[in-house]
């Protein structure tokens, strides 16, 4: 008797399993994406193979900033127009996606890889500090822009950085703290309506 | 300028948008499961590029039952404990893999590929039932039992598929209809509390 379980063969079995580990996904939706695969295997299936093997292949940290982009240094970092002394220091790759969403930056970004947290046992040596510091004589930075979450470990990451980068006298800044756009009131946190109203602005 | 969008390079930025059209997934999970990847790039990240060629190359139907394996007859169809002269009709290889998943069944099934759809324009030359005829005799099956969906569609295949196998003289059964396990009559629907009235039983 064939064991239960073993009624789709051995690669199929592995790769639902494989799917079921991405973050976001169970069992269930790895099913239904490998069946939806599977009825598009000469076409999707096999460009999406290709292109993870490529993107594994060539996948890479920017030396710069540490983007993840496929060259040694980013599009960003090669961007002539985008050295404007102006340097956003972000906690993780996604948070620099994020902010390029948003188009409102045309600066270049500094990627920590990380926020200080003694519980996780992260030291500053553990994060992309000594970098930031090298490349604000390098780059002649005039403004580090500090978008680092709101949360206790990124406040933490932002007071040490400020105090790290003090001795070279370049401007240091966070963005503001407020009602996101859209954003109900009744709905928000008590801490942002209160940050909101000692930050208000003349209307 | 770098148009905006193009901070990651074309390959990730492919891999992004074909994970973002997949079942279930949008830009955001896309976004995230991508990261999570590029992260494990040499581990996980080139096994499942691996698998998934592999699944693209190699995945079939196979070709008594419908069952998408890896060979041209499936694990099930191959096994001969199996041969019980029991043939479970299913609608799609999701609906025969969660039979498998309880385990309950010890036969073999027939994958019709879809249900008859007036509006769909699925008539039975569509779904797989002339093989089901052509089964019937092949393997001397004593009982055919419809696990269709209990939809408009579902019953209306099962009705066709009863009244074409009538000339075979094969016992034709479907599931019973009733409260699922762990169920509470309060969330169910008026219809399936009908149904289970109905087919009450000596408790």
């Amino acid at each position: 008797m064939v064991p239960a379980g073993d009624h789709r063969g051995d690669e199929i079995e592995a790769l639902i399993a494989t799917m079921a580990r991405l973050p976001g996904l169970g069992p269930r939706s790895a099913r239904r994406i490998v069946l939806h695969l599977i009825r598009r295997r000469a076409g999707q299936m096999a460009q999406l193979a290709d292109l993870m093997a490529n993107v594994a292949r060539n996948a890479r940290e920017c030396l710069i900033c540490g983007n993840i982009t496929q060259s040694d240094i980013c599009p960003i970092c090669e961007d002539p127009a985008r050295a404007t002394g102006e340097i956003c220091v972000v906690t993780e790759v996604a948070d620099l996606w994020a902010m390029e969403r948003g188009r409102a930056f045309r600066g270049r970004y500094h990627v920590l890889g990380g926020s200080l947290s003694a519980l996780d046992e992260i030291g500053p040596e553990d994060l992309r500090i000594p970098q930031l510091i090298d490349r604000i004589a390098d780059e002649n930075a005039t403004e580090i822009i500090l978008a680092l979450s709101a949360t206790v470990e990124g406040q933490t990451t932002a007071h040490y950085i400020a105090e790290a980068l003090e001795p070279t006298g370049v401007a240091i800044t966070g963005l503001a703290q407020g009602v996101p756009i859209g954003g109900e009131l009744d709905y928000l946190d008590d801490g942002t309506i209160t940050a909101a109203l000692r930050a208000r602005r003349k209307f």
